[in-house]
């Protein structure tokens, strides 16, 4: 069996998402959601002659977008993998993009053995929309306080409960995660939040951009992402920032 | 009368280039070309409650971009411009955007008044392709000579006939036009080719790019473009290269 790495980039917008979903039906009709995962999947057993189940470095959401995600999958094959890629490449959809293709080791986990995520979300800050970004950017028309943004960020960084940032998880799982660097850029009307953390918890980058969003339009005061770290609870912080303004960068092994 | 100038983005890609089409018919059903002028006079003529007739700078074909097409109209109306571009922009589709609007003189004239025009054409060179960048980049997986192509390019500086590089023109119009500058930088896995001038013949900056990544590949040698000037005979120049690639940087008045 050989273990294969691939190093995805995806435009979300057309896609449910990274992993494969059940059947939903409406009404009659059974309707598969299309996601990243099952396409990829899909033209990997038109390639290979057979059913591969890939594993994806975590789950995106719907809308969500990867400048790199990682995933792997183990097969028996000898088809060589530049020639996978070429063919993956050819068969894949173009807002789907295979740049990079390797073996790894047998014991290689696209998940699992990820060490940390960099995740950015990009707030386009002015009143008027992008026609080219407009896929890839919150567009947000209210001044924001990006010293503010900044400073509230920073205190994120480090070890914490991150429970206030967390969607509802009703199995009660730890909630503790590692910041590892946290910034907030200003680039004329682009404003980027990067985060690399060991883990992140469901919708956890895009609950921090919409407190930060908060903060920064002057609805939650300087000292909100300390509280927020102590009280633990969701409620508090601001809302769920859009998805289409959100990307995976990399995944650190 | 007041004389309105528009600054407006457009990703070309859904769009049948700029200029207002005629009704063609497809079959028995009369079918009208979605342009991008006949979007923004259809939004205008919802917020000023009569026809309005738009000026461009000039036509750009079907799936070519902007980033800065400019735009006028005359109108009697008391409405002001700050609200004319917020309901254009909240009417418009969102990949076509006033970025400005503003009052001009009476005899501003957006195509005649134009002193030089800057295009744009982006190749990926690389032999994958881009999920982001799909629409916006020529795809172009063979190594290309980017020296040779920027020593090429340079040949087309001044004050030329162009004929070589125009899509065929009945009307036997001149085909004299002064590039003002030209260059050919690489980014990356990306290479932009700007020219500027005075302004452009019918597919000039698709067919001189076309050369270029010809001459780029090897398939025609260094002094290809300064025979072309000589020659001019569209025959004898490289293919006319894909629109997504192109676009319209600015129009400087």
């Amino acid at each position: 069996m050989k273990n294969i790495l691939l190093k995805v980039e995806y435009d979300g917008t057309a896609y449910k998402g990274w992993q494969t979903q059940r059947l939903k039906s409406v009404g009659n009709l059974p309707v598969k959601a299309v996601t990243i995962q099952e396409t990829i999947e899909a033209a990997l057993a038109t390639i290979l002659q057979k059913k591969i189940s890939i594993i994806g470095s975590g789950r995106t959401d719907s809308g969500v977008h990867a400048q790199e995600q990682v995933a792997n999958f183990k097969v028996n094959t000898d088809i060589p993998i530049s020639r996978i890629k070429k063919s993956l490449n050819s068969l894949l959809p173009n807002d789907i993009v295979i740049k990079k293709i390797k073996y790894v080791d047998s014991n290689f986990h696209a998940r699992f053995s990820a060490k940390s995520k960099i995740y950015r979300y990009t707030i386009l800050n002015r009143d008027y929309g992008s026609a080219f970004l407009r896929n890839h950017t919150f567009q947000c028309s209210l001044p924001l306080d990006v010293a503010l943004m900044r400073a509230e960020a920073k205190q994120l960084k480090g070890k914490h409960d991150f429970r206030s940032f967390q969607a509802s998880d009703k199995k009660l799982r730890s909630s503790i995660r590692t910041i590892k660097r946290v910034s907030v850029k200003k680039e004329e009307d682009l404003i980027f939040i990067d985060i690399e953390a060991d883990g992140f918890l469901y919708n956890m980058v895009r609950n921090i951009a919409g407190t930060l969003i908060e903060i920064g339009r002057g609805r939650m005061p300087a000292g909100t992402m300390k509280k927020l770290l102590e009280i633990k609870d969701r409620t508090f912080a601001g809302p769920t920032a859009a998805a289409l303004g959100l990307c995976l960068i990399k995944v650190k092994y």
